[in-house]
């Protein structure tokens, strides 16, 4: 069980920016290949009004803010350069699907789609795509959308894979602007089961991976989720892996890296449960030996030393 | 449109301690300098029974702890240095004023100005005073107190010029003590409009420079009031910079430094509105090479090719 | 009054993990050494499944995880080289006596305290017992467990010293859950005395030293309770230590490490309490030049300077 690809998180909900410039990314991009890491995902091109590269489309429909940088053709560059695989996130309005209108956030990312894939679509890391539409139960119309927009993404791209990381209604699933780190009671896993089973049904054809997020649950019960997934994603023929979270969920500070000892007994749960790849959300603020965060180097330290001394 | 100015957050309220030696101030002056910061205003000389000299007033009135360091030498000492003007920033009770007693808190601070130039008034950096009860609305007496307090200011020391640093009551504004980062509704501009140019009216002849904090409301709504606040500072003869927070109010960490895309934006919008002058809040801890928070020196990385790459 | 001990906080509750290795550890005790600490506390040997050491009894009664690295070991071992005195916490169950069962609790401790006597108890620097379940009042069975599990560790350890470091009930006794810092009242002095007055009473033969936390009480009420801690400890033939927190409880960041002269004000409290040993919450994180909280590194620069400036 490897960490294979790690969310790059830009634009950010609620992790502190770090202001790295193509420097730091580059010398990044390398601290990930040395552990093993082959794909990069951008976990969003935009949200509400910041972007991630100069989009038309979005700054018309959304006057979104015009960027100093164009990110996404950074990161494609810097893809390329270290042999990794770029994963392109879609834009999250933050207010129509959420509002209930599905169909416009899919038609205006469907635009999206078309521009990215006319501006980026030649560069040879672009090699699959994100679905940011995080969730965790069949709501709204969220299958309509991951279909919608997970076709229109293969049939632009010739066939590119695609990806969701949906998050587990467990425990932990509380806002980030509350000061608790657990509530009294989460999904249940006959709940669980029979919501996934319905949205994979639906998304079957559209989605390729899916990447549940693996720190809204209780540790002690997450083996039996990771069993549920794997056996769901087998099921519908897609490929399951984990998105083993690198930040703590259960400390006052909202959030800081996670202890080396949580993420591995994590990892190897998620091995136990016949699960081969795994993303992490995310490797620069919380696993990298320049984050802001000093945790974040040792603990890059101590995953290294793990990966060597169990070699496959 | 640059940063002029810096607060100096000695006594801070609310944003955790770095524990800097002389070693390290003396090596920050040089930082702010190299990118073109020329004035240091200390935010405040006390607050409580915490205070930044050895006080003579504050500690018999006030039973105020008197500090190993006396920081106002100190940071005097640096300035002239380094070349930069000093800002006194007055003593907040964190009681008087607060609950309703206006004329103490000025009486007190009298003393403390007649103190303070005694025993400073004569180093070369003096060069003027910060009223540091901060305020967003016509609350109390607060014209009394602005208008009393900087006259006597410029009294005693020969016409030496004022400072205030307003909040705007915007959606932002919560408390630091509380998880959430917004509220349903911040105040009108309208009613922004009608309480300031009343306050400005009260308070022309005794304060010379307006630097609304710029952090309180979405940046959506930020330029209509950059707009309002250069109006009336033009109105009522006041010099109207810009606080430009370089800390981030989005998150759930409260606080670290702000992403630098959100900065650009922030000073672009106070260019477009007329506004010459920034100062912020802070740099030694938000924008500084030498801060604890890692993000802050990325972020004078990328400030300092912003201003390069824009040279006037 | 110098800092002669630190608490080693693992397995933590509440502080985000440095996830440091062996010569992370091997580097701080030195740095610790360099300033007078003779003395490491590991604050508990597990909680709940989190556990420091391969113990076969909490992985058959609690399912504890088995850690990667023997803690306690590394500890022992750096105790020697350093010469340090390295205490031992007892395991805090986080439901037993949490839930009134003190029984449960006490009996487990006992079969722990066997079996780590019996693994470690022939290593020279382990030097005492840290009863690690702490409490404010008489709350429940608090005095028969602290009576039983410090009885129990002398007669196994041929009478090694037993530690415990209660907190005062004070307006900054509130979950570091909750973004508030205060709440409206505390413990009065009257019933603080009262309540560990009984208990004192209770355990007077089985704890030879009380270490107050120093951080639940507003400062300006410190010195008080210091001496009543002390004159009571010496009532009952107890020693009294003070543990000085170095992080600190009034920020919104919960917890980055402490001002320095906030410290400085508390140790100087304790010695005009008569108190003549301190220990502290704790080094690695908020006073460690090697800690990711940068802050420290230049709380431990200020602290050489104040005890290079008052040899004793």
């Amino acid at each position: 069980m490897r960490i294979k690809g790690t969310f790059l998180d830009e634009i950010s909900h609620d992790i502190p920016h770090q202001n790295w410039g193509r420097n730091e990314w580059d010398k990044d991009f390398g601290s990930m290949k040395a552990v093993g890491i082959n794909t990069v995902i951008m976990i969003r091109c935009g949200y509400k009004r910041w972007i991630t590269f100069p989009s038309r489309v979005l700054s018309a429909e959304e006057s979104a803010h015009i960027p100093a940088e164009d990110l996404v053709k950074m990161f494609l560059e810097l893809s390329e350069k270290h042999g990794m695989a770029f994963y392109f996130g879609l834009y999250d309005s933050g207010k129509y699907w959420i509002n209930g209108d599905y169909e416009k956030e899919v038609e205006l990312n469907k635009r999206v789609i078309d521009e990215v894939w006319q501006l980026y679509g030649h560069m040879p890391a672009f090699k699959g795509w994100y679905l940011s539409q995080e969730c965790s139960r069949k709501t709204g119309q969220i299958i309509d959308l991951y279909a919608s927009l997970g076709r229109y993404c293969k049939e632009v791209s010739g066939g590119l894979p695609t990806m969701i990381s949906p998050y587990i209604d467990g425990i932990k699933n509380i806002s980030q602007y509350t000061s608790d780190t657990v509530r009294a009671t989460g999904v249940s896993l006959k709940k669980h089961e029979d919501d996934w089973s319905e949205i994979f049904e639906g998304i079957k054809d559209a989605v390729d991976i899916v990447a549940f997020q693996d720190g809204h649950v209780d540790i002690d019960e997450l083996t039996d989720f990771l069993k549920i997934n794997k056996a769901l994603a087998d099921k519908f023929g897609l490929e399951c892996w984990t998105n083993s979270e690198t930040f703590d969920r259960d400390m006052p500070i909202k959030f800081l890296p996670i202890k080396w000892e949580k993420l591995r007994l994590k990892l190897e749960m998620a091995e136990k449960a016949g699960i081969e790849n795994g993303i992490t959300f995310e490797f620069s603020h919380f696993m990298s030996p320049q984050s802001a965060y000093l945790q974040a180097g040792h603990l890059y330290n101590r995953y290294s030393e793990y990966i060597n001394d169990h070699k496959v």
